[in-house]
């Protein structure tokens, strides 16, 4: 049995052309080293102050969210406007219009209208891949989440914020990622990321029933030391990316309380002793204080949080630049 | 008993000066010939790729809308953006600050800000017409659909689709238009422009309780041929016009069901071969798939739907410079 | 007992430099006659004509509402418009994305984004106080109205369209501020202001049950004449500054029905006449219409209430550019 969505429709076939150059972002999964290392250099100089106006005017993107993401959304829309882009927004959460439309239409809609890009968003796995088989030749997708898929451009700013705190060279790095892993696209893309980076110590660790299947081979967790123990994890980290609990989880009966879960996988000052006393925290947020990380880490030296945001608007530059120009 | 409005107030005499130059876009009925052409002209060159930009620059508009639309907004918007316009949006369907205040303070307040142009959309028929006495000498108003009285740019885009395909000269086409004609504005105004543009041959085709009364002498059907059967409707037919079928008819009790509407009214790839070989289809959106359209003939060859779309962009262009360089 | 919050927080030390330099606007409170000055002249030319754009290019700032307010945030974003920043929109009140996370982390996070301005609203008195205390030293905070504290830019602007009707000196002028002043930010930061442009003659009105305790030593009716009788309020009156009643009033009790308010505290063309022959009228909109002010008089030759809405966009812009070029 397969927890997760087979991705291979995702690789690199369908997201970039027989030369290799990159046509949609839809998954980490597959891109070459280069590919990625390009795509950082270039959302670094953006982080260095270089402008990057002018370079997209005229061009028109249009975030299409059919999962509410108010934060990523902005995000985009901050490194659109950095860029010169015109910008529509459709929610398509809360739209009316789409009342039995369905995305392709809505999309193609969008698309007949003269908008290239497009920022999608979806809480179904495998409905981008979908989408971008449909779409005209010059136009180009950029997943900003979908389902427990992937989330390409969260796994960038991880890697950017990464490599500015600890360097080019990931393969001495002991890294730890803390959580809900069976249901989050960060890590999926985190975990891709990091492979093709180098890095050969990864540790992933949560409850049971939030991770996925060990032997699931080939699967996300293959190279990775899984464990339920988060002191075990954390011993001697350089890097603890802690994941977002959603309070569904609870509901669904997959965690008994936000207490034991802070007890068993929160991030406390305590804890933080286990790892490497230069060790760094992330977390894409929004984060539950008090559950999965403490006021004190998430506000701490080691905090690298509110660097992740900072480098997701670069890095969305050079992702919607790359596509784009 | 007249079911429609009385459409006589949003005639020429409010929507042009002395001169006949038009200062509001409220509905196509009364507009001259002249004029329609000189919009759809303009609409072409926006077409042909002429660069808008600049035209409206430092020019504020709102678009307005008591009754959501995502996708016409949209079309306003990426109109306006090519137009360097400056655009607010007021959702006053969901906005909390409209409790308790009229439309028209609405209105007045946005105009009092420097906004020139309104984009409107209101459920009610008449509303639009009673905001046009109040605005200030220089403001603008376009209609965005109001009621079952009028969607004019829609109209408009319809004309200068079907113009593409079939040439200047309407004077020849066949032309069925099918569905709730009884609810549609979108229809309204397509027999507007189709007659002011010299159609004669037009089949109106729906079930009786979606059409207007025949005897409704001087109204929305004069000079049309009015029918219950789609079979006759669509033979030998240039040009096939669908409408969508809103849900709440079934709830209202028009319709008996969905699978019996498509059965009478939808427009499959069988009844297609009773039109013209060169029939082209069109549809306003969104469409209900399997209800009034199939998806082979949705997506298939003679289909301008897409076309409709990417040409309401343009004819939004021509319409907002026009009206507010 | 006090029942407004202590606005101490919100005087000059939190939002001017040690130079008196202006870093946030919170409150009026405090702010010296100088610095009133200043803004109001600013804002009097760009009313004037003159042309902002520019000013802000490639700033972003981002309106940020924990309670909706329509007009308020579009006159804001007129206001960058005119300026040329770049304007994010972050609707807080309905956002998904703000579930379990603070304002703070919100704000703390939009800012790594490489937002500068806040425009923020907030229903809880001093929630922006505390904002304030955590954001970079370069980022500035606008109060968009917050809780029954302080509504700053409504302040000025009344002031300026004040000052457009009656010139500068306000020290003869009798000002009559009537309604729920209980609740009003708009009454209290309209108070700090006319106290500090030097209003001697304020008279405040309203049912005992809106008004603040009379006892309230220094507080916000300090140096005011204090009625129930509108009457007495109105008598030779200069401007009267009408204030919106909210209809939870009615459902806490607080007023008996609309039509006794309007009976007590309506502003009839009657009772217009008690008022000076040349007085103004003031409402900080939206309006309820045969409630707290009549259609005759709303609309009436002495009504300034548009005036004040455009006057709105030139003091939003004259505070964006003061702080944040």
């Amino acid at each position: 049995m397969t927890l997760f969505p087979n991705t291979l429709g995702y690789k690199s076939e369908l997201q970039t052309d027989a030369q290799g150059v990159l046509h949609h972002l839809l998954t980490l999964d597959g891109l070459s080293q280069a590919t990625l290392l390009g795509l950082l250099d270039r959302a670094q100089q953006f982080v260095d102050g270089q402008n990057g106006h002018g370079a997209l005017a005229g061009v028109a993107m249009c975030t299409l969210f059919f999962e509410p993401s108010t934060r990523t959304r902005l995000s985009f829309q901050r490194a659109a406007q950095r860029l010169g882009a015109d910008v529509l927004n459709f929610d398509a959460a809360t739209s009316s219009t789409t009342k039995g439309e369905t995305a392709r239409d809505t999309l193609k809609n969008i698309e007949a209208m003269g908008v290239r890009g497009f920022v999608i968003r979806h809480h179904e796995d495998g409905v981008l891949n979908e989408l971008a088989r449909h779409v005209n030749a010059d136009t180009r997708i950029i997943n900003a989440g979908d389902g427990r898929s992937a989330h390409p451009t969260q796994g960038l700013l991880d890697m950017l914020t990464l490599r500015q705190a600890k360097g080019h060279d990931f393969s001495k790095l002991k890294i730890a990622i803390v959580g809900d892993v069976l249901h989050s696209r960060v890590a999926r893309s985190d975990l891709h990321a990091l492979r093709t980076l180098g890095a050969t110590d990864i540790r992933v660790c949560g409850p049971a029933s939030l991770l996925p299947p060990v032997d699931d081979s080939g699967g996300m967790l293959h190279g990775c030391t899984v464990t339920g123990n988060f002191n075990e994890a954390i011993e001697g980290a350089d890097v603890l990316m802690m994941l977002r609990l959603q309070r569904e989880r609870m509901e669904q009966g997959l965690v008994s309380s936000l207490e034991n879960y802070h007890r068993d996988y929160g991030l406390t000052e305590a804890r933080m002793k286990r790892a490497s006393p230069d060790a760094v925290v992330m977390h894409p947020g929004p984060m539950n204080r008090g559950v999965e990380i403490d006021d004190a880490v998430a506000d701490g030296q080691q905090s690298l949080i509110l660097d992740q945001v900072a480098n997701g608007v670069a890095v969305r530059m050079a992702v919607l630049e790359t596509l784009l120009r």
